[in-house]
C-alpha cells in the first residue's frame, strides 16, 4: 500500500481517469464494501470502483499494482468468512456494473456473462428459453462471486457445484494481464486446469470477470415435498441410504427442530416442530413418481411422517420458501444476534454421527444453534446465535466451530463445503490441508508476486 | 541431466539401493517405456525404476533432482500423445507394482488406489460389492495415468471425466516431497483446487502414487443397442437432440461406415456398413425402458434403423466388443500401417458440421481415417492409417489433424478431449489458449523449478 497520502491521491486521481464518477471514496459506500454477511469484524477499503468492462477492471489492477495497493473484488456481498473485508487496505472493484449476459447457446445449453450477473437475473433471462443454471447457494450472489467462492447450495446432489459447471473464465491477473480458460466444449485435456484453479480462488490469484457457465433445460416435471421425523438419526438415516442407492433425487434439505420452529415463527407456517426433511425431484413425469415412490418407501422404513406435497410451481417456492429464509428466520429467534454460519461436509457415511455430537456439543455449550444441512452432499450448517460483545459466549461459539472441523477432518471430510476459507478458517485449512497449502502458497506468490489480490484470505 | 557417465553411475547405484533389483537400464526395459500406442516416435530412457511406494518415489525424485535428472512417470503404457517419450533422457518411475487397492468404502461410493491399479483391476475388484468404476478410456489404463491425463471414453456422458471422479490424491513433487490433496467428502471450498490442477497435468508438475475415485452402484438395468443410419449427418444430428433433450444416456458412439467396415473385417460381424450409433442406457428398469423409447423416437425421426438390442451382460458385452476393438480394427485395414489418433471436441452444436468438413478433408488428402467418437460429449478420433516413412503421407496427415483442431478452436472447443497435449499438441494448446499457457508455464516453473517432471511434454 502507498506509504504517503499523496501517493493515494495520485492513484485515485489516475483511477478516476478510468472509471470517471464511478469512483468513490464515500464512507457510507467503503463501509458497505467491506462486509459480508457474517459476524466477522468488517473493514473498509479505501475506495471503491465500479467498472463497466474486463478492460477497465485490468487498467485498475495495473494502476494499482504499480503502487502495490491492494484490490479486492466484490460481487453482491453475500460472502459468509470476511472475503471482501480489505484487511489491508485497498481498492474494492465492485463488478455490479458488469451485468450483461454476453450470450446464450440454447443448443448447446451454456452462457457467457459478465462476472456481476445475479444467479436470479439469469434464471429470470433464460427462462423464456426454458433453460435455468441451478446452483442456488440461497443469497442472491452474482455468478463471478459464486465462482471465486466455489459456491454450491441446495441443488448440487444432482446438479453438482461451481466446479462442475463452469467451462471457462476470463480473469484479471496481479499484473493487469487479461486471459482467458476453458472453452466451449463439455470437456478437455488441454492443459493444466486453470479454471478450477481460479474457481475457488477467493480473488486472490486474480479477478473474474466474465464466466461461461453451462445451462440445463427445465425439467419435464418437478415435485417436492416436507417430511417431518421423530429423530434427526431418522432423517439423516433416510438421506444416506437414498444417496446410497443412487436416487438422482435433486435437493434434500434438512431443518433440525430447532430451525424448523424458527421457521414456523417467521414465516407464521405451522410445520411440525421436528427433524424435517425438504425434497425436490426433477425429471420426466415419469422418472419423477418413480423416485418418489422409491424415496417415500424409504421415508416409511425409517419412521418418517406423511409427505406434504407440492407439485405446482406456486406451491413449491412457497414450501421452499421456508427453506430460503431460514437464516433470516434463525436470526429473528434472537433479535439483536449475529449469525455465526458454519460449514462442514463430511463422507455421507459419518452425516448421522456428525450432527448427532454437534447437537450434544452445542447443548453443552448451552448455545442456540439451529441446524440447516444440504445433507444429499454430507454439508450441513449451523447458524450460532451469538452475540459478538459477549466475549465468553463467542468463545463457546468458536470452540463448538473448532470441534465440528476437527470431527469433520477426521472423518475426511472439509473444514468448508461452499462458503470457502475467506479469513475466518485460515488455520483450519491448514489443519486439514497440511503440507499441501505450501503448494498453494507458491502459486499465489507466483500469479501474484506483490500479494494485492485481496491479501490475507486463504493465508 | 548430468553431464558425466560416472555421475550417471553414482546416481544409478544410489537408486538401486532405494529400489534394489527393481531397477534397470537394460535396453529392452527402456525401449519399452520410451513408447506409448501412438504414431510419435518414441525415447527411450536411461534407466526404469519399479518403486513399491510413494516414499520409495519421493527418494527416487530427491535423488534425481538432486543432479537434475528427469523422471517420467509410468502408467500402463497406453497414451497417445507421445507422453511418456523421455525426451531429454532421464529416470522413468514404472508405477506398475504399486497395484494396491487401499480402501473400498461402499457406504460411501468411493476408494483410495495405488496409482498403478488399472481401471480393469479396480472393477474386477469391487463388483462383488455391486459396485464399478465408470470411465473407460478403451485401453486398460492405470488410474494415475487416467488421472494424469485427464482421460474419459465412453461412458463419460453420464458420468463425467477423470477431473469429475476423482475426490483426492497423493502427490510427489519435484524435490520429492509427498502431499495430500482432497479429502473423501464430495465437495469443498477449501482452498485452491489442487486435485484438479494435478488431474491433466501430465507428470510435468509432479508424480501422482495414489488416487481416491469415486464409484458407483452397477446399474439395476443396463441396456445396449445399436443403429445404423443413412447419413452421418443424420446420426450425429439424432445425437444432437438426444443431448439437448437432457436424456441421461450412458454412452453413445459414433463409428462411420469406413470404421464399421473394419470392425466387420476384423471381429468377423455383419453389421450393415453404414454411420452407426451404439448406445447404452443405464438406471432402473423403468428408466431404462423410458429413455430407450424416447431415443427409439427420435432415432426413427432421423431415419435411423432397426436398432439391434442387447440387455444381457454377455450379449452386451460382445456388442460392445466391437466398439472397444474399433482401433485395432482400423489398423488391421492397412498392414503394417500406424495409427495417427486425432481427439478433437467440440459444442455439440457444431459437431455435424465438424465431422462433416473433416470427412471433406479426408477424402480430398486421399487418406484412409475411419471416425470413432464420444458424440455425446461433442468428441470424435479419426485413426488416420500412416505409413511413417512417407513423408508426403504424414505432412498430409498433419494438415489434415491441424485444419481439424483449427475448425474446433473455432466453434469454441478444443485441439484434446482426452487424450492430452504430450509433446504431439504443444502447438495446438497455444493456439487454443493463447497468453495462459504463459500462466501454466509460470505454475510450472514454481513447482518444478529444474525442470526435470517430464520436461518437452505441454510446453
Amino acid at each position: 500500500m502507498p506509504a504517503q497520502s499523496s501517493d493515494l491521491e495520485d492513484l485515485f486521481g489516475r483511477l478516476r481517469t478510468v472509471v470517471d464518477d464511478r469512483f468513490t471514496t464515500s464512507a457510507a459506500v467503503r463501509e458497505h464494501h467491506g462486509r459480508d454477511q457474517s459476524y466477522h469484524p468488517a473493514k473498509s477499503p479505501d475506495a471503491v470502483a465500479f467498472p463497466r468492462n474486463t478492460e477497465e477492471v485490468s487498467t485498475i489492477v495495473q494502476l494499482c499494482s504499480d503502487v502495490s495497493m491492494p484490490v479486492i473484488a466484490f460481487g453482491a456481498g453475500t460472502s459468509l468468512e470476511g472475503h471482501v473485508a480489505a484487511l489491508h487496505g485497498g481498492v474494492c472493484i465492485d463488478l455490479s456494473e458488469m451485468k450483461e449476459i454476453l450470450s446464450v447457446n440454447s443448443a448447446d445449453l451454456d452462457c457467457r456473462v459478465e462476472a456481476g450477473v445475479t444467479r436470479k437475473q439469469l434464471n429470470y433471462e433464460v427462462k423464456d428459453k426454458g433453460l435455468f443454471f441451478p446452483i442456488d447457494p440461497g443469497a442472491d450472489a452474482s455468478i463471478g462471486g459464486m465462482s471465486a467462492t466455489r459456491a454450491s447450495g441446495t441443488n448440487a446432489v444432482l446438479y453438482g457445484t461451481m466446479r462442475d459447471n463452469v467451462l471457462g473464465l476470463t480473469v484479471v491477473l496481479s499484473d493487469g494481464r487479461i486471459i482467458r480458460t476453458g472453452g466451449r466444449s463439455r470437456k478437455s485435456a488441454a492443459g493444466y486446469d486453470l479454471t478450477r484453479l481460479f474457481i475457488g480462488s477467493e480473488g486472490t490469484l486474480g479477478i473474474i470477470t466474465e464466466v461461461q457457465v453451462r445451462l440445463y433445460g427445465i425439467p419435464e416435471a418437478m415435485s417436492s415435498a416436507v417430511c417431518p421425523f421423530k429423530t434427526l438419526d431418522d432423517a439423516v438415516n433416510a438421506v444416506i441410504l437414498i444417496i446410497q442407492l443412487g436416487i438422482p433425487i435433486a435437493r434434500v434439505e434438512l431443518l433440525d427442530e430447532v430451525m424448523m420452529d424458527a421457521v414456523n415463527r417467521y414465516s407464521d407456517l405451522e410445520h411440525p416442530i421436528r427433524p424435517t426433511l425438504f425434497f425436490e425431484f426433477h425429471g420426466s413425469k415419469q422418472t419423477v413418481r418413480e423416485q418418489a415412490e422409491s424415496v417415500g418407501e424409504i421415508v416409511k422404513e425409517y419412521g418418517g411422517g406423511d409427505f406434504a406435497w407440492a407439485t405446482k410451481a406456486e406451491q413449491r417456492n412457497q414450501l421452499w420458501q421456508a427453506r430460503h429464509d431460514a437464516y433470516y428466520a434463525a436470526l429473528a429467534l434472537r433479535p439483536g444476534c449475529e449469525g455465526w454460519p458454519t460449514d462442514i461436509c463430511v463422507p455421507i457415511s459419518r452425516l448421522a454421527e456428525s450432527i448427532l455430537e454437534t447437537k450434544a456439543d452445542i447443548k453443552r455449550y448451552g448455545l442456540l444453534a439451529p441446524i440447516v444441512g444440504h445433507v444429499g452432499d454430507g454439508n450441513y450448517h449451523l447458524s450460532i446465535l451469538v452475540n459478538p460483545d459477549d466475549e465468553s459466549e463467542m468463545e463457546a461459539a468458536k470452540s463448538l466451530n473448532d470441534r465440528m472441523i476437527a470431527r469433520a477432518i477426521e472423518m475426511g471430510g472439509t473444514c468448508t463445503g461452499e462458503h470457502g476459507i475467506g479469513y475466518g478458517k485460515i488455520e483450519s485449512l491448514r489443519s486439514e490441508s497440511g503440507d499441501s497449502v505450501d503448494v498453494m502458497r507458491q502459486i499465489k506468490r507466483t500469479l501474484d508476486p506483490r500479494n494485492i489480490m485481496n491479501p490475507g484470505k486463504i493465508f
